[in-house]
């Protein structure tokens, strides 16, 4: 049996106990650790060996996708878990797992959890009122793709809020182990809020279609379903200065809102200007 | 402090760590029952009590909406937790609780948890791939709202899936406790997959859009997250004949289909004409 358990936002103690129950009888257990970082690998996997009192193994980009076998050989007649931040089935990498289990003839078993999908909703936006997702790269001198503004622009004319992911950047090599062939990587890079909201003012000045100007509302979510967790209501104008400390953050730009969901996103609001706009919105 | 803590889809075993050592700790623990489902009060309650060992109180919803004052007067200056099945903010009644919290300058920590908005992933459609939320009511004679409609014509028109939550009327009470004034109730109703379909069908003879017909494709997911979990991919024509089995029930429409997401709802297919359609999506 192949086990997918959601270890959810927080911490180790994030997992669900039926996770716990099956992460303690299995054979054999990984972590995977590239879709989204809670933590680096070597902090993790040494934090859930003490927490599960059993070891841990590194599941890489390379292994899910590419070495799938190593996982799936083991759960054809033993008990093997996959260990995924947030819940199994936000990344398309664990449903092209759950594919070739199937293929293979071993059954899959899915423990859910928490996801950035849902956990945003703390914000006070509704979740039902959400459009199709973006994820935010970072731009490099070659490469600035805006795809992500006309999905934006596509969702606010419905109403619809948008959820901005932003960039992780993971085992990129260095440009020396490039030319070398060396598997030498840089430090992960986490867009944060700053950076993501002065790249879509940089595709406003280019576009000009009034979707992301400096004046636009925004909500920074950082940290989401952690203990640090901070939200953040203002302009893209003043997200674009603000620091909000470390990885992961989101970014989410709404669409029409509710009185019970401006009044929430007040709560966040610094500037007052800001809040006398959403104000307009909840006291009438 | 007010925690707000998510039970996720399961059953007892789906909370968190973090939520159970909460639960544990606090000075009373009420239980939300009517937003969503797990099981019937009469027996999730005792279930709950024998689980985490402590006495849970009901808070329907008059008691959330009309007497949310008895759960905050708890919370300012004891530890007051609240159980919701899913996660805390997929309902707008626990943006109030928070807001009503947060007035009292009552702090309130929310720890999340899976909810059908993350979970429906496990069919195979992107979780990303969806547009606005929508929700299916019972019909009855003079009342057939069509708004539902509409939204997925909306979504579908940008490829995106729409995922429908069905109908729960609970605390409807008989048509002689009404003439009496008495609080006297119905046994709980919950919308089946086949209701919905039907009903979705009904909408397309009135409207003749081409949004809902007797082929158009369609995901039933029920009872999502628990142990008797099942898929089933057909045409609305299908599913409108389909019997699945006990509540909760979802369907999803789905807009475009990557290949990916085709390989995955090919295997809730039993039909062979809509397991060719698929096949054409994803065998090139």
């Amino acid at each position: 049996m192949l086990y997918l358990i959601g270890l959810g936002l927080g911490d180790e103690k994030s997992i669900t106990l039926k996770g716990l129950e099956i992460v303690k009888k299995c054979d054999k257990v990984f972590v995977e650790n590239y879709t989204s970082i809670l933590k680096n690998l070597d902090e993790m996997i040494p934090m859930l060996e003490k927490f599960f009192e059993r070891s841990v193994e590194a599941a890489d980009r390379d292994t899910v996708e590419s070495r799938a076998e190593l996982i799936l050989d083991g759960a054809k007649d033993r008990d093997v878990a996959v260990l995924i931040v947030g819940d199994p089935f936000c990344a398309t990498t664990h449903t092209d797992l759950f594919l070739r289990a199937r293929k293979k003839g071993i059954n899959v078993s899915v423990i859910h959890n928490a996801s950035i999908i849902n956990a945003i909703g703390s914000t006070g936006l509704e979740v039902y009122r959400f459009g199709h997702v973006v994820s935010i790269v970072f731009f490099d001198e070659g490469w600035k793709p805006s795809s992500f503004y006309k999905r934006i622009k596509e969702n606010k004319s419905r109403g619809l809020h948008t959820l901005c992911l932003l960039d992780i950047k993971t085992r990129e090599r260095t440009i020396e182990a490039m030319m070398k062939g060396l598997d030498i990587f840089q430090p992960p890079r986490f867009m944060t809020v700053d950076v993501a909201a002065s790249q879509l003012l940089e595709l406003e000045e280019t576009l000009k279609e009034e979707v992301c100007t400096s004046d636009t509302l925004a909500v920074a979510a950082c940290r989401v379903g952690t203990e640090s967790q901070e939200f953040f209501t203002g302009t893209l104008g003043e997200i674009a200065k603000k620091s909000m400390g470390e990885p992961l953050h989101s970014l989410v730009i709404p669409g029409e809102l509710e009185p019970l969901e401006a009044e929430m996103l007040s709560l966040w609001a610094s500037d007052e200007e800001v809040i006398s706009r959403l104000k307009a919105l909840y006291e009438k």
